[in-house]
């Protein structure tokens, strides 16, 4: 290592999530001593990723009761913490990977190391309709997988909003738990593929109102009615639900790659299979940035170890540790 | 569905690690009704895996001052049942993938199934000398990555047996932690590849000892010594060593499969790139039977939710559920 590399940090790791947080643990532990820019808010979720805005976690293995979201991702911090890692709760608004070593640059200035990596997670898209924030979580959720089991949608009307793919199998599988699950699809046919709109159509729990969306959320404690409007018509109408699922896709937290990594067409980066790396020697992704398939927390907690042990891998081959 | 597939199981999950166990509660979640073969002391180890042969797991996210192998797995195994699986504590013997539904056997008698997700793990090869039986898990260790960082290794001396890339990498990794490491190899040089060799012998926290085999394990409460014997001289010597690291391989257990999947050239489970799918339709593997790179808990867990969300994929696109 060169003088004018003395400062240069091994592994810097942006996001704070599972992915993030688990990538954390495990270079830590490898005397790596990483940091990580968790981020002051960054693309409009807290630190601690999608998993701060959710309740019960019921599917995250190792606790038999469940636990909050906020809870496991502060556990998650902690045990960074514990293990060696510095987490600082900064923003990083650009990076440059044109460079060696690379340059991970906010409002706390320019910061470079050998190895980045990504785990800046997804956010769910919004309609920022009347009352969302007030019911998001109580009601409302953006992922099904997750939150349908949960006790306060069983026998109950279900709402989706939707009609891609993965809207349909989002009502499929509500129709496990709801009494009833409604789709709300904007337009007068389905985005999905016709296998999948067989399936919705052939599903005698699934009523879909086409040309319609949703206006606003109603509710006490939790959601309770769901507005809607015929964009043909313009009729209104109210629809009891103890549920809204929002099916309308994610966005990956990717803009400030500023087009250095290669994305998918939907903006994910892409990662060689079965590894974490991406195009750019030295760069890894893990978590749901990268992943538009599985998006769960023990998936993306999966890959933020595979992250850093790939990351290691690469540092020791490179005689950079 | 007809008649004679009344009694038809829709997933059948062999094993009782992180990735069975994470597998069961996404299909339990889902109302698949899942039911785990977790197997009595199948292929060597206790119900709940090689996580039972550990002690502390500071390693898997969420348990910011860690947790006990074995703690955490009853956990998982807990968590599995409030989800709603049934675990039978019964080891499958064969099973036949050459019939719809699948086929799957034991002293229980037959058992049919739609799906069969295979977690049924690896188990790190031993010696069988003296002492290793008293000292496993007292010193003794199979995952350095797992491991070496305990305080128990800090600034002692250790012992890593073994001569090829992964027995160089875990020396190499130990170095962080140990005042030294012993590598004791069988013949007169690695069968590790050129580069590592190289590290291992740049690595000035190294010494390796040649035609070395290690004889028996000495200690009180935990290891202390390790009794070594040069196989060309015959001379034995003792060392003074807190941690001894086998590095002499895994073995896949899939004996059982008997040729059934196709499997690489060490045994291991072949998954399509990014999925847990075999080249079964029906049939999805996940954790260390399909992984010999990472290995790790948390790995192993996040493929076991892909098994079965894929699975589930795979059930709701043949009209299984």
């Amino acid at each position: 290592m060169t003088d004018n590399q003395a400062n240069v940090e091994t592994i810097v790791i942006i996001g704070s999530g599972p992915a993030a947080h688990t990538a954390a643990i495990y270079a830590a532990r490898a005397l790596l001593n990483p940091v990580m820019y968790e981020g002051e808010y960054a693309s409009g979720v807290a630190a601690g990723g999608q998993l701060t805005t959710t309740t019960d976690v019921e599917n995250f293995p190792g606790f038999p009761n469940g636990i909050m979201g906020p809870d496991l991702m502060m556990a998650m911090r902690e045990q960074s913490i514990n293990c060696g890692a510095r987490i600082l709760t900064k923003t990083v608004d650009s990076v440059d990977f044109s460079t060696r070593p690379f340059k991970v640059s906010g409002s706390f200035g320019d910061v470079f190391a050998h190895v980045v990596i990504v785990a800046t997670g997804a956010t769910a898209k919004r309609l920022h309709i009347k009352g969302e924030d007030v019911f998001w979580q109580k009601g409302i959720s953006a992922c099904a997988v997750c939150d349908g089991a949960l006790p306060i949608f069983r026998n109950k009307p279900l709402v989706v909003i939707g009609g891609g793919d993965s809207a349909v199998e989002e009502a499929n599988y509500l129709t496990k738990f709801a009494s009833k699950v409604t789709m709300l699809v904007r337009k007068d046919e389905l985005r999905a593929s016709k296998v999948m709109q067989e399936r919705a159509f052939a599903n005698s729990k699934i009523d879909i109102k086409w040309n319609t969306e949703a206006q606003e959320v109603q509710g006490d404690q939790m959601m309770a009615q769901v507005v809607v409007k015929n964009n043909q018509t313009s009729a209104v109408e109210t629809l009891d639900a103890s549920g809204l699922f929002y099916a309308i896709g994610h966005t990956p937290n990717t803009d400030f790659l500023n087009g250095q990594l290669t994305l998918d067409e939907s903006g994910y980066v892409i990662t060689t299979p079965d590894t974490m790396k991406t195009n750019i020697d030295g760069v890894f992704a893990c978590g749901d940035v990268q992943d538009h398939v599985y998006r769960q927390a023990i998936t993306a907690a999966g890959t933020g170890c595979m992250a850093a042990l790939d990351a290691e891998h690469y540092l020791s081959a490179q005689g950079l540790i």
